[in-house]
């Protein structure tokens, strides 16, 4: 069952390698810029043109949905504060809207399961009120996966069709990080305390009921390890689900995303298992204290840009990555070429003509 | 001999702690922003507010200047690109300019020392042509030491006095990370080849010939090595001596900078002996793959935001770097706080009371 998505094409690699021979025609040293010339490259591949065009419209959707599991003391925030968190979305006041404002990003927030009701004009895709104690019991109905699966399609292709030209998944959602280190555990084959983290920052016994409620539900989801859409309705919620589907989906609009923290990444390994070969849209935008983040982003492969101990979630981690992004398709657009500006090139009587030994890695590891 | 900087006062304590208070009181768990929320604090610090302003003139300052020991094949590029360069800067079309424009900064190119006759507008303050070649000969004398340090003032004095609310020194120079490493390794008493990196890309024998003209400086700047005006005189240059007196002056007048790369933080390091404290005011904005970067940012205790294996100079790494800070002035100023925003503080009960095993680091180590 595909659900619908892909096939998955690659970034275009004729792109990428005019960018590659871009780089070494600007106005620097070969391979100077590090990382930023990787990126640069990548945005290219996946614009499909070089030089890449500046982001016009980078958007960021904050998936909102609360977890049965937070009434069992997984979390130290009661359940309350995700329906009251998305309403401090919509007035501008939460971190996902200072970090858009700075970053040239716009911000929508989708209702996909909160545990209340929220305002109207975003609980259109609303899948069901709070997703199922995934340490005692499913999270989700096979029709509630889709139903979430199809939102999360929906979104992305009403954000791509307005012209989303990049692309950012945020949570919200008290207790999300204990489905989300099930599934980040259970598709790497960890061990429950390998994966578990504080969260929102829970005490050493909410710890201790954290690391129990996820080897419970790792025994519940370890069956369904092999099928993508089970696993989502055994151990994820139908927030999780609806991010699986938008991560899915954009790859296969050929959009670019940045990935945020250890909620979007556990989504994100779902969704390449669903539609192999969307990873290679991605950017991981940071690294967070969650060590179960770590863990799935080795696991995608995706080396992280940043590791600024954050750990909040909301799209907070990829909004705070986005201007290196928009720093790297500047240098590769903007630059003058060695000829335009009348620069002389390397020595080759004295410049090193192989890779340098400190050559700038890979996106991927 | 002080050469008119200081006192350094540090940034204010009474700010600081406001900010700090001001974190637990916006809508995000106790430290969930990791890094960005010691930032945005030592902001607040700085412009002894708080919440802190967003800047408004960020100014980037490229010192410019040619070394002798250039013709000794230490660098892959011939002595001209430094001049070539600075008309690229001053044409736009390089990538201090590119990463300026997305960043939101203004640039300023000061000849310092280029061995060729530039634009009139940003020769004012010119001590002389090229630099001695520090392998064999005094850098200056006394007085181009006295002048260079003075230039590195005034010009901060300058743009301080225009407006700039926070400054950034950037380097052009073929030939500059010899001087920069000699510095670094002498005054942390380091081995050559443990400071000894390939610049803008040198090869194997050309990289041999920097080692041995380092341990030749070496051996000439070690009896200066605990009086910085006359280390600066010994084996530095015009343009390291210009950039270390806008170090030291931006911290006399309370005005924070992002640290560049190699030969900033060499021009830092000399900075801090010549002005105490001065480092209180210097935020580390990237680690550079050469390796007396990282010697001179571990002996100023700053821990580098970003590690995106960039080597080019010119203040870009701290550029790349400046939105961080921007994304943390926002966060700490425009977030909404629990109580503004009818959101539920953390359950004393599952909350941890103390500081997380998590919890960030200080911007110091």
């Amino acid at each position: 069952m595909t659900h619908g998505f892909g096939p998955v094409a690659p970034p275009d690699a004729q792109s990428r390698a005019a960018a590659e021979q871009r780089q070494a025609q600007l106005t620097k040293p070969g391979g100077a810029l590090g990382r930023l010339e990787d990126l640069g490259n990548w945005v290219a591949a996946c614009q499909g043109v070089c030089p890449p065009k500046q982001f016009e419209r980078a958007r960021v959707v904050v998936f909102a949905g609360d977890h049965g599991v937070a009434r069992h003391g997984v979390s130290a925030y009661p359940s309350e504060v995700t329906a009251q968190m998305v309403a401090n979305f919509l007035g501008g006041g939460a971190a996902v809207n200072a970090l858009a404002a700075v970053a040239g990003a716009t911000v929508r927030v989708a209702d996909i399961s909160v545990d209340a009701d929220t305002d109207p004009s975003i609980s259109k895709h609303k899948v069901r009120r709070a997703s199922g104690s995934i340490d005692r019991e499913d999270a989700l109905t096979l029709e509630e996966v889709a139903a979430a699966l199809a939102a999360g399609k929906v979104i992305a292709d009403e954000e791509i069709d307005a012209g989303a030209d990049l692309l950012i998944a945020g949570d919200m959602g008290i207790g999300n990080t204990t489905p989300a280190t099930v599934l980040i555990a259970t598709l790497t084959d960890k061990e429950p305390v390998a994966a578990v983290g504080r969260g929102t920052g829970v005490d050493d016994e909410g710890w201790a009921r954290k690391v129990a409620a996820i080897r419970d539900g790792m025994r519940r989801a370890r069956p369904s390890a092999k099928d993508p859409v089970d696993l989502l309705r055994v151990a994820a919620g139908a927030d999780l689900a609806a991010i699986t589907g938008f991560l899915a989906q954009a790859a296969t609009r050929r959009t670019p995303v940045i990935l945020d923290g250890v909620v979007v990444t556990a989504a994100a390994l779902v969704a390449e298992d669903l539609a192999a070969g969307a990873s290679a849209w991605w950017l991981a935008g940071h690294r967070s204290t969650e060590p179960a983040h770590k863990l799935a982003l080795d696991h995608l492969r995706l080396d992280p840009l940043l590791d600024l101990n954050m750990r909040l979630g909301e799209g907070s981690g990829a909004l705070t990555a986005l201007p290196l992004l928009r720093a790297a398709v500047a240098t590769l657009a903007d630059m003058s070429t060695f000829a335009e500006a009348g620069v002389s090139t390397a020595d080759p009587e004295t410049a090193s003509a192989t890779e340098l030994p400190d050559a700038p890695p890979s996106l991927r590891k």
